[in-house]
């Protein structure tokens, strides 16, 4: 059976991990990014990264037959070329001839919320949906779409990025992308920090209470601070709204939440199913499931395989 | 070559035709509906349509492969049920098998927006898309997605029901499906009728102007009546917020706007174009294309016939 080697690429670490063909995680090999070195450099390390997972995994190298990538990036894929990812300063970069080179077998690349999005419909939160959108709430807000297990990448790779979809029409917190009032800025970790931050400053919270991430504003939530509560409806509220928008278009079984902030669990999803219901339409709302991602750290590798096994087909 | 028989049922009407593989109409047949007389008594009619149109057509009727039948409603394919057409009156009605029984054919159905969309990427404004998004805006605002030449119908065939993004989440407008601001209570021909009659009951527009319908208050706005040509402003900014909601979830290359409102032109399709790059993701604008439906009309039969065409292969 054909072994994959997943890679997701991330702005502080490499997670990589050999997958078998059924999705079982067979050796991981993470190490740190360090996007400054460049990317044949990273490539050299990544074919380090795979003999190491072989020799972890004790199987022979040529029983892996392709590496997918994930990377947070705007991807040409039929170039195989990084176009533009922010978080690495990599601009124009032609990662999948340079990866193939190296590392000496075939590589395909994609968009890091698209990776993880084939990993959880393959053998997490998503397996077995019909058409399922796959949320990503941690830093940012990402979006891949699988239906019928394909991705759905949209005509330039851009479907399913719900973290813009405007929800203040009239204004709200800038985004990154140019825009004012997108849900990323409103239902992001980032953005509960934020809010939280705000509200300690006005009293509203313990001005002891440390605040760094978004886990801290869910305790403070949970030990009874009204604030803090008040702060993550806002948020789920938001994300359930921009769930709506997204589903009357799309009409998913499945809508996947994973991220950071997931971990929260139903202290999150459960208002968030509230808001979701409130603006679907009823039938939008009776076919589909909003349920927590189940791969974790793992969905990106994972999803990442997929990709591969999925290209050699 | 096979020919097929395309159906579509309004309200008032059911427009028929005679479609060739190829996507021409060699015949058109249609009747008034008078939904009260059941749907059994509609199948004979249906039936009678087809033999003329044959007629007309000079064709042999064992030419005609297959009918394809766009109904306004929620439909349960599997069944081929029409399970709720509110504008018919017709409630769970077994439309695919009597049709079968009463005119000897295979019968396909599927919902009206959902074969405009059909029509409009075979031979119409959305040919050669990968992915589009087709919009109708009439007395509702209706839609239909078509990936690679198939349509996306959801898990349960509401994909693509952009009529009913909830636009103004504070509330709004009362819309038929339970919500308020939905995008078909600001931006459809109705919408457009209503905000003008009130502008004129404010004395903002001529006391002796008839407005009946969205193309009176396009003649308004085009003879400078300035509060007609704000009320056009408003919907094609909403028509165009909504286009960019759904397809920062789809990311299309095609936007296809039928409908009666679209016959106004550039006097509409302007403001919205310039919408929807303001309120989507520069990418996301980049890719996409927004522009009139061609069929006028035809878009339902021809739609139909496709439907029928793809059912058979």
């Amino acid at each position: 059976m054909s072994i994959f080697f997943g890679v997701d690429i991330g702005g502080t670490s490499v997670k990589t991990a050999l997958v078998s063909g059924d999705g079982e995680v067979l050796a991981k090999e993470p190490f740190e990014t360090f996007p400054d070195r460049g990317y044949r450099d990273l490539c050299v390390r990544l074919k380090k990264s795979l003999e190491g997972a072989v020799s972890t995994a004790g199987i022979d190298i040529k029983q892996v037959s392709a590496i997918g990538v994930g990377v947070p990036a705007f991807i040409d894929i039929e170039q195989g070329v990084v176009v533009e990812a922010v978080n690495l300063g990599w601009y124009d970069v032609p990662f999948q001839e340079a990866l193939q080179e190296i590392a000496g077998l075939p590589v395909v690349l994609e968009n890091d919320a698209n990776v993880a999005a084939l990993g959880e419909t393959w053998i997490g939160g998503g397996r077995g949906a019909k058409t399922a959108l796959c949320v990503t709430v941690g830093t940012g807000v990402g979006g891949g779409i699988v239906i019928d297990g394909k991705l759905h990448r949209g005509v330039n790779g851009m479907a399913g990025e719900i973290g813009h979809l405007v929800l203040m029409k009239d204004g709200g917190p800038q985004c990154n992308c140019g825009n004012r009032g997108c849900l990323e800025t409103l239902a992001s970790a980032t953005s509960i920090v934020r809010e939280a931050k705000e509200r300690q400053q006005q009293g509203q919270l313990p001005p002891d209470a440390n605040i760094f991430g978004a886990e801290d504003v869910f305790k403070l939530a949970q030990m009874g601070h009204e604030a803090a509560q008040q702060v993550i409806g806002t948020a789920a509220d938001w994300l359930g709204y921009g769930l709506a928008l997204s589903a009357v278009t799309l009409n998913p079984d499945r809508i996947v939440i994973g991220g950071g902030v997931s971990t929260a669990g139903e202290q999150l999803l459960g208002p968030v199913r509230e808001a979701f219901a409130r603006y679907a339409l009823t039938r939008t709302v009776e076919a589909a499931v909003v349920l927590p991602a189940q791969l974790g750290n793992d969905a990106g590798v994972i999803g990442a395989a997929r990709l591969a096994l999925q290209a050699l087909r």
